[in-house]
């Protein structure tokens, strides 16, 4: 298997890349191979001050870089020779040397649209989406999409919620993921026409455990393994939960603190187990569901650990063949839910 | 002052409504007069059973009730008679005996559709929004829309952020309140142009404390006091928030019992104090802002304790003289930054 990683993006490249990709070694077999995209200057010499000489790792030159700033569409079009450009390229299976998996904790925007423009998209699939797993207390809530689409069609989400359901079942081992749409209490709601279509289209979608709408609450509540939304949403509640949980550890460990030291040493242990648990450094990237081959987003403040892993999580997918499954599940119900959004050539392979 | 409060909403009601208003009491003044909304037969059988006989109690009589799961216009529409509908006719001006506050803890969608229609909207106020007070560790943290305007235009979220701005101001006595509007990484994200001329017009706002986008992690962080966004969004993030602290204590609660019952005795006070300070029913209902008059809506789960916060929340909006200050801010910078929104009969009054 060879598994590329832009080692320039993200709040701390290139070093916790760089580190992150050598400690990531560990997780890869004898045969693998880690392709090392960005300033090869700068990379040997980091490899070298550290003296590892490992012939599993390749160096991909390139000499620009997508700010995490940059407009996405732009600086995709414009810097051809950026690290994050290239690591798609090398993800496509028109490159000479293609690459099984590709990953980046750079700008995501970018990162998104460079694996649809360069990697295309599996048969079936309209429109890509982030695919983020929470570790949402009860075990692994996965939620679609988390920043690709902010504004997307019925079919998007049903589609969506078919890709998510599948990294539940082949991922996380969940039998019957129980799956549902976001939306807020009013039945009237932001888009609730194309809300409630969603709903209908999963209700008759054959071996699909549909449970309705959630609301925001029931996240954490373990009453669901598969949440269905728009980018705007995903990613805002993703971040929410990010600043609460920190803020919330932080608060606690001050007012234990200011009540009573010693009980503050006893409680850290319990406080880092629970942390732990449910940090997602531990889970590493996300998948961007529907492109042609498997490009993961890791987090933009990614440490070595997230990316290291982050190479274990873009193995497993690869190894358990996540895009076959999906491929396969939306090519058994797309004729029956889409039959008018069924492309030709894809009718005869249904 | 006359305060009303609809008894028949909520997923408490009309229990622990009733309740709340009867320990609200001790929350007004001897010439204030409460109003209970609903079923008057019941109403007074509970507070003959409770031995309550307070002159400032009035009782209107209604015989429907909006459930929480009715489609909110069309439930207006029919259900003339209903708590929720006599609610915000008593709250308009035009009525014979006019209330200055009126609270209901019922059907949201409901209560928007019913405040906006009978109630009207303030001078200068295009669409009506919630506004809810998050206790986010760092300080009260205003957020506008929690839920009643899912596809805001560019002029609504840019009232929403003064209104907003006036209520940090006034009832939170912040003096310069940093302003923000809530995005996602992206530039390019959903609604992209239409946050980018939001924040445009804020920057061109005088007076105005605007500090640009935010995400959804810095919300926790104290570093903004009003935040504005789209009612899908700002409902999610509010229950998201509270689903996520409710089972993170949970959590905690279990790893220490776990882990030592005798650290579990020390920890519960601290939680306590904790989660005491963050709970939304402290703080009691929220605003609809732009509404002429006052109309609150309280948390579905309110309890007893929730309205008689709430009570106390409505005499302050109303003493405090919330509505004129977002009438005079509006009218200081609306022919500033939209000329051509100022309706003839404003722009004289400007």
């Amino acid at each position: 298997m060879r598994i590329a990683v832009d080692v320039m993006g993200g709040d701390h490249a290139p070093d916790a890349i760089l580190k992150g990709c050598i400690d990531g070694l560990v997780e890869l077999e004898s045969n693998d191979v880690l392709v090392l995209i960005g300033d090869k200057a700068m990379i040997s010499d980091v490899l070298s001050d550290r003296g590892i000489k490992d012939p599993r790792i390749e160096i991909v030159h390139t000499s620009e870089v997508i700010e995490m700033g940059d407009y996405p569409a732009d600086s995709v079009r414009k810097k051809k020779d950026s690290s994050i450009v290239r690591m798609a390229e090398i993800g496509s299976h028109r490159h000479a040397r293609p690459c099984d998996a590709v990953l980046s904790a750079g700008n995501t925007g970018a990162c998104v649209a460079a694996s649809v423009l360069k990697m295309g998209r599996l048969p079936y699939v309209h429109r890509p989406g982030i695919c983020v797993t929470i570790p949402a207390f009860h075990g692994p809530l996965v939620l679609i999409d988390a920043g690709a689409n902010p504004e997307p069609k019925a079919i998007n989400l049903w589609q969506y919620a078919l890709m998510a359901e599948t990294i539940s079942k082949i991922i996380h081992r969940i039998e019957k993921p129980r799956v549902a749409v976001m939306n807020i209490g009013s039945e009237e709601g932001k888009g609730g026409e194309m809300l409630n279509r969603v709903a209908d289209d999963l209700r008759k979608t054959p071996n699909c455990n549909f449970i309705g709408f959630v609301e925001g609450r029931d996240l954490f509540e373990g009453v669901v393994d598969v949440v269905v939304t728009d980018a705007f949403t995903g990613n805002t509640v993703l971040k929410v939960a990010e600043g609460l949980v920190k803020n919330l550890f932080a608060l606690i460990a001050r007012e234990i603190m200011a009540t009573d030291p010693a009980l503050a040493m006893k409680f850290e242990p319990v406080a880092r187990g629970i942390y732990k648990k449910n940090d997602y450094h531990e889970f590493g990237g996300a998948p961007l569901l529907g492109v042609r081959g498997a490009s993961f987003i890791a987090h933009g403040s990614s440490q070595s650990k997230t990316i290291r892993n982050a190479i274990r999580t873009c193995k497993q997918y690869v190894t358990l063949g996540v895009n076959d499954a999906i491929v396969h599940r939306l090519g058994e119900v797309m004729p029956l839910v889409y039959p008018t959004n069924v492309p030709e050539a894809e009718r005869e392979h249904a």
